[in-house]
């Protein structure tokens, strides 16, 4: 489909999400560093120079600092390029796991500081619940809601505040996704969450897929955009097919390709460069081959994207 | 996908859905040609060496002389052929606006022959309904409804005869688009059309995709193509999925790519060339990035269609 | 989308679903074999070096011995491999048909075996429902339900072992295709139906398609590849989108390419492989396009699949 590609040089990165987090029994962090490299191939095989790494996959602010060197290592000779780590479904504010999660969040930004990744994803979903389990797609069935109570609002806004802070002393940025249900359920909740918190090294990942595919009225793709790109410096990058039948408030999602879902990202890409996004993009997919399809949108990402325009300082990037 | 490609030398041109007609609240009409070259650019960075205008984004028929060359030189310098003018959602039979709507339809014909395009494509389909525009996909809610007194469809006869004779006059063609609740709601329906018209300047656009999407029951494709096929000589080509539950009454239906549509193109396309059609195909598509989609379909058609036979006189295409 | 091609060894053969079996009201198997090349011509233009011959399009059992040797100079000169035959919609258990269909299977197997092709694939589905035929998708429907005697699952069983002990006399095996509301039609069901069968020529053709596109609860397709892979030797490869509601119990599904499909076909490709898979991939595709989703599903079974360890015996196999 590509004929010309002046997107090349944009850093375009696989998602690891159908990549588990033990083999044979064994957590993946703890397996030795050739079988990291061994796990990495597919990516590199996919035709991807970049990957996020995930903490469900390896987390790396619970690595000992040798074990840290093994894995840029093996990214090295992979050719693969970090844009950034993902702190999955480890809400800062989960009831039980708050503090911890909190913790973890501030041993991944060191490491990720260790490793030279400029970006640390982090967000306020947690673990799916058993029902979302059950079921075919998790979002299809309801999740956790967030807290309503104003106390719970500020700890998350003070933790995320002070995350920040400590992200920028070690010269990095963190990025908010986008999720149901949390305070970034929607563009004007993540962007008034985002003002909140009010630090310069925060800002926002626009993963607007989290948000089409829900089964019920939704805030429209356009405007949940126009709010968040102002604010991005991250994009979890993915679309969905939306069947609706309005006369039975009917609503039915499916993941498919960035060119076949209902998000045009011809123009929101656009848009994003021309309010000076010059960040990463994941390339996520649920459903059967998610790496496959990660493959074929960074293609479609190349074909559209304009020559990216290199950047003096990464401030300027928001 | 495309290995040998027998097919490069038919006409398929990019559709301008995704286009407005206005540019920061200037319709675009009257912007420097310039800014319509530029607008134009993505289009040929698709790939594509064919294009539709529709009214929706220049009313060619609304542009002074001086304009209408500047227009062609645009096209020129892009490498564009135009095929096609398409007049949208005009309706000549429309309560309020059918007089004016049918001289602008004059107007259309007289610009096109100017600009040397040979078709200009018309249907009865108008402005959707504001339950129309609050929707996901416009084709879920009702849309207006085609009037049943003898009179309307007369008018509707008579009006589009009148427009034929001119048509004709000045070299051209007309092709009338299959639509949804018009006269020309089902192959049976748009062929009883034709027929009454009785001009030899008038042909059809089987732009079953509109049919196949309405979710209820529907005239079967094969039998819309059967029915209609003699009679194309222009065609609006895009697909979809129809998902169905015949235990509730239920049908879902969302754009896809020609490929993975429910309507067999290599089929059809075969069928329309042995029954002689000689015309331009135009690659529509609702959802997300319309033109990457359209340029994709093109793809396709050129891995499907046989090499073009040359015609002596555009008579012999239908 | 492939960049190297480790799996260009693989047998990846075009369905010929959407074939007819008559041509101007002639059976095909009773025209010129001129018309037999002609007909696989689009075949071999897709890109394909091998092809699955159906019944529905040439019943070779039924063909006399000088015309399967012309019907195997068509496929020399087409440069079409044929790695297996399939037996379409003749259970050979049905109530009236089922000696006739058991009859024709033995034919087959001769016949397969003069023709060079190592497979048969069988299974106890027989032709549609009046109802089924006259919907968009014939599974949205109910279809015939097994019997459930214990004296019909016995019958079937016998007439497998005995069609499976002359197979295996002339030097082929059997394959048993998945499919709903049959002793196939699940993976538990599957597996033991084949070890009560309990003989070494007869393996499964894992076509969990048939099983994920039922618009009902189903065993999930890791549990059915889980069960079925290591009896695999032949393999009818399809995907599709699945989209639930729980909340209404209501399922819906559709068509859709190996990689956007819910199966993951990266994993159970090598799943598959790793346990000793060495048979052909049949791509398969209901919906339109048969043949074109066929080839981009080659395309993509290519891009993903390691190279092909060269067997010694087809027993070592399984």
């Amino acid at each position: 489909m590509a004929r010309t590609l002046p997107g090349a040089d944009w850093s375009i990165a696989a998602a690891m999400l159908q990549f588990p987090g033990t083999h044979d029994g064994v957590p993946v962090a703890e397996l030795p560093s050739a079988v990291w490299r061994q796990q990495l191939e597919p990516v590199v095989e996919a035709g991807f120079s970049a990957v996020e790494i995930p903490t469900s996959w390896i987390s790396i602010g619970d690595l000992p600092d040798p074990r840290v060197a093994e894995l840029r290592a093996v990214l090295e000779d992979a050719g693969l390029e970090v844009p950034g780590i993902s702190v999955v479904r480890r809400s800062v504010i989960h009831p039980e796991r708050g503090e911890d999660n909190l913790a973890l969040a501030h041993r991944t930004v060191d490491a990720a500081a260790a490793l030279g990744v400029p970006i640390v994803c982090v967000g306020l979903h947690d673990e799916l619940l058993d029902a979302q389990k059950q079921v075919t797609w998790f979002w299809t069935v309801p999740g956790a809601q967030r807290p309503t109570d104003p106390e719970t609002y500020e700890l998350a806004v003070r933790r995320y505040r002070e995350l920040a802070e400590h992200a920028s002393g070690v010269g990095i940025e963190l990025s908010l996704e986008l999720y149901e249900d949390t305070y970034l359920g929607s563009g004007k909740d993540g962007v008034r969450f985002l003002e909140d918190i009010g630090h310069p090294a925060v800002g926002l990942n626009p993963d607007v897929g989290n948000l089409v595919r829900q089964q019920r009225p939704i805030e429209s793709w356009q405007e949940t955009f126009a709010l968040t790109l102002p604010h991005a410096n991250y994009w979890h990058i993915k679309n969905y097919a939306r069947l609706e039948d309005p006369s039975r408030d009917l609503v039915l999602t499916h993941p498919t390709s960035l060119e076949l879902g209902i998000i045009n990202y011809r123009e929101m890409t656009q848009a994003a460069i021309a309010q000076g996004f010059n960040g990463a993009f994941v390339v996520e997919h649920y459903g059967g081959d998610g790496l496959s399809v990660g493959a074929s949108n960074a293609d479609y990402l190349r074909s559209i994207l304009p020559a990216r325009t290199t950047r003096e300082t990464s401030e300027t990037e928001k």
